[in-house]
């Protein structure tokens, strides 16, 4: 599935800000396909560019249209996004059901889809989910379900690049590259000789249990050579008092 | 894990505006805890307030901080929200990786959690970052990975939300029990004393890389409070000769 090739279609949207922070969550994560139904401030929208940031090119080549259905006339699979739920014989999933759900549906390389989303007061007509194949549901705080435009169309985009995230994803840890054992014994050699020096086990009946926990919280941080180097010079410098 | 217990702290916030949407979307998540170190417009902030709509009670009850290390004090894990790669030996993940990795590391039922969020303009400093645990990443689109602050929150709401839907059967594994942030910070005060006084640095420019790494190191093994009590009994023993 390409990211680029997935539209997100606005309905009817209200405030300008909201249409820029989506084009420019869109761009974040690499979608492309802008369409605009009937925005109520008309259109261009200073407000949208203005919000849009680094995406102004996704609110200059957005397409505006009349009606919701000369905007999903070349869609093939359409999902419509509400919090509430209706009574409308229709599938519906849960937002992170996305990915299983395209899997299943959008199989097709020619397949196109399409994510619709209502105006920020009153959300999608029944009209309009008369138009879609799936309802698609964020599940959110039953107290306080009302999510922002712009929120929402970013969660839909994040969770459509899991889809082509997929197998990839590798952490992006940096490799530690963990010091030789050889060079941490040295460390835990030099150690206790200064902590023996100072009689810091008081008890000797104490000292195996205390250096075991001593050596294992080191351990524990996978330490790199610098590392070592930085903790050896640490305690010869306090130790050469 | 509760939802409503998770802290989401804001880094020098610059717009208010941003302030009141991530609250907005704390609230349809159920996350409760804002907390909020020096914001560049002061507080209260009026654009914080309307742009926080149904969530004007988080508002009202967001706590104010001079620092990072106040905020953080009485918090056990901290996740890093970061774009960007840096050159520090510290465990990063993706953010669809974090309900995997609560589960191997957050398994205690008083274990607290933060997540932190740095300015609109810059991110978080690298001084922020050596407090952090964990680095987290949003998978975006490496041409414009510029996200908008409270979207970023928005998508780590969702994205913690996971956790709780998807929460029931496994048995979480026993994770160390980390000591507060306070009690790390004690540590690290103690040190820096310790080796002040022996001229540890050499070199006064050199300190502040050396000093961040060597607190990235022990807080990276994420210790536990006898294990800080230990390390703080060892630098005094070895201080005092």
């Amino acid at each position: 599935m390409n990211m680029a090739e997935i539209s997100i279609l606005l309905i009817r949207p209200q405030m300008g800000e909201n249409i820029g922070a989506a084009a420019r969550v869109m761009h974040n994560f690499g979608l492309a396909d802008l369409r605009i139904v009937a925005p109520r401030d008309g259109w261009p929208n200073a407000a949208a560019e203005a919000m849009s940031a680094g995406a102004k090119e996704l609110i200059a080549s957005a397409r505006l249209f009349d009606s919701v259905a000369e905007a999903v006339a070349d869609l093939h699979q359409l999902y419509a996004t509400t919090a509430r739920p209706r009574e409308m014989e229709k599938e519906a999933i849960w937002l992170q059901e996305l990915p299983a759900h395209l899997k299943q549906n959008v199989a097709g390389e020619n397949i196109k889809l399409g994510v619709l989303f209502g105006p920020e007061r009153s959300g999608l007509e029944n009209e309009d989910l008369a138009l879609c194949d799936t309802i698609l549901s964020v599940p959110v705080n039953p107290a306080y379900p009302s999510l922002n435009l712009a929120q929402a169309v970013a969660l839909v985009c994040y969770e459509l690049s899991r889809v082509t995230l997929g197998a990839q994803a590798e952490s992006p840890s940096p490799a530690a590259e963990a010091a030789s054992k050889a060079a941490l014994q040295g460390f835990f050699d030099q150690l206790e000789v200064a902590l023996d020096a100072v009689h810091f086990w008081r008890v000797a009946e104490k000292k195996p249990v205390m250096w075991m926990n001593l050596r294992n919280l080191f351990t524990r941080a996978r330490l790199n050579e610098q590392e070592i180097r930085t903790l050896r010079g640490m305690i010869r410098r306090l130790s050469e008092r």
